[in-house]
């Protein structure tokens, strides 16, 4: 086989979707595909390691990383930061492993700019009404932050545009092997396969 | 379901990669998904069936669709012509059916000019020794037909750099499995969705 570079896959979805079902199964299904590991400033949680769940760093370094411009995105949430260490990534595509980002439409758009090679994903829900179903089903949240949820769920939509597959998870199977087929199709392009051509021509 | 178009498929591959096999089981599997029928001026043999087959015309008939420009591509083999027809095409996109065009690199080439979203697909052989061993084995070729072929597959694959997707037939069912994620994932781009996302962003 001949060495070829991963692909980065951006994945965003409204609250309620199905996201991490999705990306969860995708992960443990397909060999050569890692979740992208944050760095963070909080402190671990029991159970949590490092260089699995996250990169856990002091403060001083996570904005020594931000000054040099390390971080494809970053956010702060309650007092903690939370970063997507560009180095790490770009580590692994060289070994030709694909990296999926889970990650909020803001975040996203972020790593578009800086990855402009970026395969951008944005999971569906089948209808508003079905997305409400669902987060009430869950019994999760109260009636305030289910209309919250609903609000900012229109507000990440309204991103769709930037984004290069829209996948719509009404049944579980079908969204799962329309997002399978993105990354497994992403792995067929021609600059990714040019290395293998150019070695097969050779040959004759 | 929201309407949506279809998207054209070109597949180009050397003789004895493997191209009918998996063609045929990817038209077979997927639903909406149709081979292109060709157009010939050539007399139908016993079996064949016209609108299944071939549309099967007089050359003048013939000529009046080259001179308005109907083929997005035509070649004559043996005194007979055959084009592929742009509006029966047309009609199957604008029912939202996928159509599969399964032509050499020359009449591929011709097709990408005139629909420069097709996508375009070439699958490989694993390597020009496989290539050869593959021909042989099939019995049907003289020693100078199998150079000749050979001498033709290094010549397709010199325009690999025109196509989309590069796929490489080492295994039947690897292979397959590329193919289908391409059909799929063109499925889910954000162009033919976007529909379905405004209707579903008006319902918040």
């Amino acid at each position: 086989m001949i060495p070829h570079t991963g692909n980065v896959f951006v994945i965003s979805a409204p609250s309620g979707t199905g996201k991490s079902t999705l990306t969860s199964r995708l992960v443990s299904n397909l060999e050569g595909l890692i979740f992208s590991i944050s760095t963070t400033t909080r402190a671990p949680r029991e159970g949590e390691v490092e260089g699995r769940d996250y990169f856990f760093v002091d403060p001083d370094a996570f904005d020594h990383t931000v000054a040099e411009g390390g971080f494809l995105e970053w956010v702060e949430v309650y007092g903690n930061r939370y970063g997507t260490g560009r180095d790490w990534i770009l580590q692994q595509l060289a070994k030709g492993v694909d990296v999926l980002l889970d990650i909020e439409t803001t975040g996203a758009l972020a790593v578009q700019e800086r990855m402009p090679d970026a395969i951008m994903i944005f999971l569906l829900p089948p209808s508003a009404a079905e997305l409400e179903r669902r987060l009430r089903s869950r019994g999760k949240d109260s009636e305030e932050q289910i209309e919250m949820r609903l609000k900012y769920a229109r507000h990440e939509l309204e991103f769709f545009p930037r984004y290069d597959h829209l996948i719509v998870n009404g049944d579980l199977d079908v969204a799962y092997r329309q997002l399978e087929s993105v990354v497994l199709a992403a792995r067929s392009r021609r600059p990714r396969m040019e290395p293998t051509a150019r070695q097969l021509l050779s040959e004759f």
